[in-house]
């Protein structure tokens, strides 16, 4: 088959003022272009649309990813095109990609196949400069900070508890651990510091929990940056820095409208990682997808144990969202890689290897049934190498959870493909209409040692947690200074329920350890990074950037 | 009188589209709008017009900046709105504004009063892109040399001589001098290492030298970012990053339409400092301009011994571009200033410090006339504590220059204000058609030590250029690799003739002390710091960030 950027550029798009009108019956004048294909919607008019009941609401979600590929993305527009195709007025619904990955190890994070948002070129490079924005906020703060130090330090910063970190929408691990102001006084006081990429940054969070501009501005006031000597945290509205930081994300916060392969709509904003941030698009896109259409197929990243449980316990605690169905993707190819399976050998039957696979899935499933409360599809994304054994069995033990399992053919077929799961997905929701078992996975006024505890139990089927005792200080310093409410946000490994990347299908019995503990006061969640997971990833030996080129002024590479 | 973003917000604009094809005739297929009042025209387009005329090239430079303020963006913009009113087919191209100064002690800077470009908020903050892409490129190498030494450094890279900065968009003293790759084998070799602004960045003088996608590409893949143990010099070519760094860039550079507060069209397209950098717009902004409009009016930073000496001996060189007339802005404020009169005191006539003052003006105007064989116009901002005695003064002394003043109120009045200067600039241009005295100030084939030190005596009046042995080494060294035939871009404060900001008026007899050499073979130029001018500038003790706010959802603060 052709690659993605092959597909892609083949594409016929329409004007994306068509899509916004036929499709969403958005007039021109409630559109900001950004070329003829990508624009951003107007908050205003988004605000004007508050009364409007609210569509339905599908997260996607994932078995732990491995490197045969599950196609969650793809998955999500797959989905989309079919509900369209069923005669569903339907809305896709997703983060935007990090130039990290597209320059490092994955390329492009668009969808694949026959299933993408177009342009793909567009929005996997600048798109419409949203992450610039975070990453010029973040950085004016850091900016002022070591600047009011340099000048004075009137607020009595301390320069060895500068929390805030620069952020660079790159891979660089050179930028990770790094002394800063060196080269005598006309350069600042130096110190220790270190930069994280783009969507691990706390603006990146604050973005996408924010549900206006006037809560922006306030969550970004609320950014605890630094603690005096006194140990009194040090805000960015101390510093008067939220309102240029405001200023600087006042268009980017408006959501970004693309379509599919197929012309449907499809709104892309914000981006964060799941592994090492909340992992979900943002709020006011999602509740304005409520509003535009009757079904809105979004995304929460990586596993189920990953952007699922923070896109319940973050995302929807505080906004009021509700998903009316998940469907969770796997192939039939990373479930035998949970199973032992070496990445080329995966090609061949072996419903051993499945059958101890399927653990992992089995434990995504359990917990958004049991511990989220919500009704799932298994959506497996076909590989020719699959064998009817092989579906057999994994029907069975889903059979067993209550999970009906659905072949998706979208990668190759496009919408068409998805259409078994697009009338299962509506069956289930229809099933489930007025009796939702929605729940957190723990509750506001638990602590905060006891909800991490109680994701690491419940959720990665963890014994326990653990910590050194200077976290163990840090967490109950938190805990006494008001904070105990917040969420917690887990930063771990997405290739394991554990800690242990290579500890693959269900492990269970494992400590959870947290290395570190990160005031997000903005954003409101403590982030808890948990084993040795990076909030700065690395290039790989050969990246993608090697590859990507303009030939003939097209670009290429960008698979 | 208002502010100008008050003077700014309360415009008229007409949308990009109209403008475009009523004033400059190109179809709406050929541009790329961002929003509704700002886009870029497609570079397939402008290659089509190739074999159309151009037209009369005007380059508006000005005295040594002072804190009183000269005006040279007003002016720019004012004599595009008055040649348009005098009935001439005229469009203005000027470079884009940083964030540095936005944020630092500048402000916005697209213009000011009734003399602006505008949507003022989108050129001063994200505009279309531009700077992020070349942040982005940047930085892109900059991984991926490290990643290069991470990985094994097949090709040998000496870690004590990577050249290559990373840059932000952001006045940050404390990335001046930094030691990256700190904490152990994970984050890869630590080396000592620092950040320069966008605007500093080599990425931007070859976006800004570069006449096509295809040169752009070679020149970048020509960038020498590093040398190996042996001494030879790494190039991006060889790090295959240089593909990579086109695709970030092939949006940006097609330049950028926007209109003045009279709805006449702007062109703005790049913008590297004229003190750290060469101080121009784009060649491809400025080419195309001239196929677009009978008169053009471009700006060069600074005053006209920086700015200007680029745009004649960088920019000119080798794209064939020729300026018909040059406007040198000054205001009798600043030229007192000059004579020693501290600000609070410059509303009150002086005619002995403005006649020591005028010294600076005296030395620009001879520079443009016999160094740079171009006739000239002085244009005078008014002021209102401005009096006829001192205006007389001005002009006995510069018609014994052979330099008409004349008198601009385009700032109070818009581009009525500026008809004086039009009608002059014409009258100028038409006088001189047909034979251009036009000369560099030094030739291609002149050994680099000969350069810049006839930039050093005849430009600056300093006695001549000093350097440690080890500068002259490295000039040598470039000499004899093959760089002699390369201009040589001359970083140094923009306040003074000479290297002391606050040596005022005209100081003869000093020297240029070349401080350090950096190669830009992408770009084809030598930087020669001279002096203590710093490639990553500072914020100020209150940094224009803390009075910019959004309020019910305006920018206000962005003067």
């Amino acid at each position: 088959m052709a690659s993605d950027i092959d597909i892609a550029q083949a594409a016929t798009l329409q004007r994306i003022t068509q899509v916004a009108s036929e499709k969403l019956g958005i007039a021109d004048e409630h559109l900001e272009p950004y070329g003829h294909y990508k624009a951003k919607i107007s908050l205003k008019y988004l605000d004007s649309l508050k009364d409007r009941p609210n569509g339905k609401l599908i997260l996607v979600t994932a078995i732990s990813p491995t490197p045969a590929g599950e196609g969650k993305t793809t998955t999500t527009v797959g989905l989309g095109d079919a509900l369209n195709r069923i005669g569903k007025k339907a809305l896709v619904c997703l983060r935007e990609p990090s130039l990290g990955p597209v320059f490092g190890v994955k390329g492009g994070a668009a969808g694949g196949g026959y299933a993408q948002v177009v342009p793909m070129e567009d929005i996997n490079l600048h798109f419409t400069g949203d992450f610039n924005a975070i990453q010029l906020a973040n950085n004016l703060l850091a900016a002022v900070i070591d600047n009011h130090i340099h000048h004075g330090n009137a607020l009595d910063i301390d320069v060895r508890r500068v929390t805030w970190k620069r952020v660079l929408d790159m891979n660089d691990r050179a930028l990770r651990d790094i002394t800063i102001a060196l080269g005598g006084t006309a350069n600042g006081y130096p110190r220790q510091d270190g930069f994280d990429i783009v969507v691990a940054s706390e603006v990146m969070a604050i973005f996408c929990l924010a549900t206006s501009l006037d809560d922006l501005k306030q969550r970004l006031g609320n950014i605890v940056c630094a603690y005096t000597r006194a140990g009194k945290p040090v805000t960015a509205r101390e510093l008067n820095a939220h309102g240029a930081m405001t200023v600087l994300l006042k268009d980017a916060i408006q959501p970004n409208l693309v379509q599919t392969l197929e012309n449907n709509p499809a709104i892309l904003h914000g981006g964060p990682f799941a592994n090492i941030a909340h992992g979900c698009n943002s709020v006011i896109a999602t509740q304005a997808s409520l509003k535009l259409a009757d079904y809105v197929v979004t995304e929460a990243g990586f596993g189920a144990d990953l952007g699922a449980e923070k896109f319940i316990d973050i995302k929807c605690r505080k906004s009021g969202l509700r998903p009316d169905a998940v469907v969770i993707v796997a192939t039939i190819r990373a479930l035998k890689f949970h199973g032992g399976v070496k990445k080329e050998d995966l090609n061949t039957e072996n419903l051993d290897a499945l059958a101890k696979g399927i653990a992992n899935i089995e434990k995504h499933v359990q917990n958004v049934r049991e511990h989220y409360g919500l009704p799932c599809v298994v959506s497996i994304n076909n590989f020719t190498a699959d064998t009817p054994a092989e579906l057999k069995l994994l029907q069975e033990r889903m059979a067993a959870l209550g999970a009906p399992v659905v072949v998706a053919r979208h990668w190759a077929e496009g919408g068409k493909g998805a259409e078994d799961v697009a009338h299962e997905v509506v069956r289930i929701i229809e099933a489930n209409e007025g009796r939702s078992g929605f729940k957190f996975v723990y509750e506001e006024a638990a602590p905060l040692m006891e909800k991490v505890t109680a994701i690491a139990t419940k959720i990665y089927g963890a014994a326990g947690v653990s910590a050194d005792a200077k976290v163990r200080k840090q967490i109950a310093e938190l805990q006494e200074a008001g904070y105990g409410h917040y969420p917690v946000c887990v930063a771990k490994t997405q290739y394991s329920f554990s800690t242990d990347a290579n500890a693959k299908g269900a492990p269970t019995g494992h400590t959870l350890n947290i290395r570190e503990v990160r005031l997000a006061a903005g954003a409101e969640f403590i982030v808890m990074v948990c084993g040795d997971v990076m909030t700065m990833p690395g290039l790989p030996k050969v990246p993608s950037a090697e590859k990507i080129d303009l030939v003939d002024g097209k670009v290429v590479g960008l698979f």
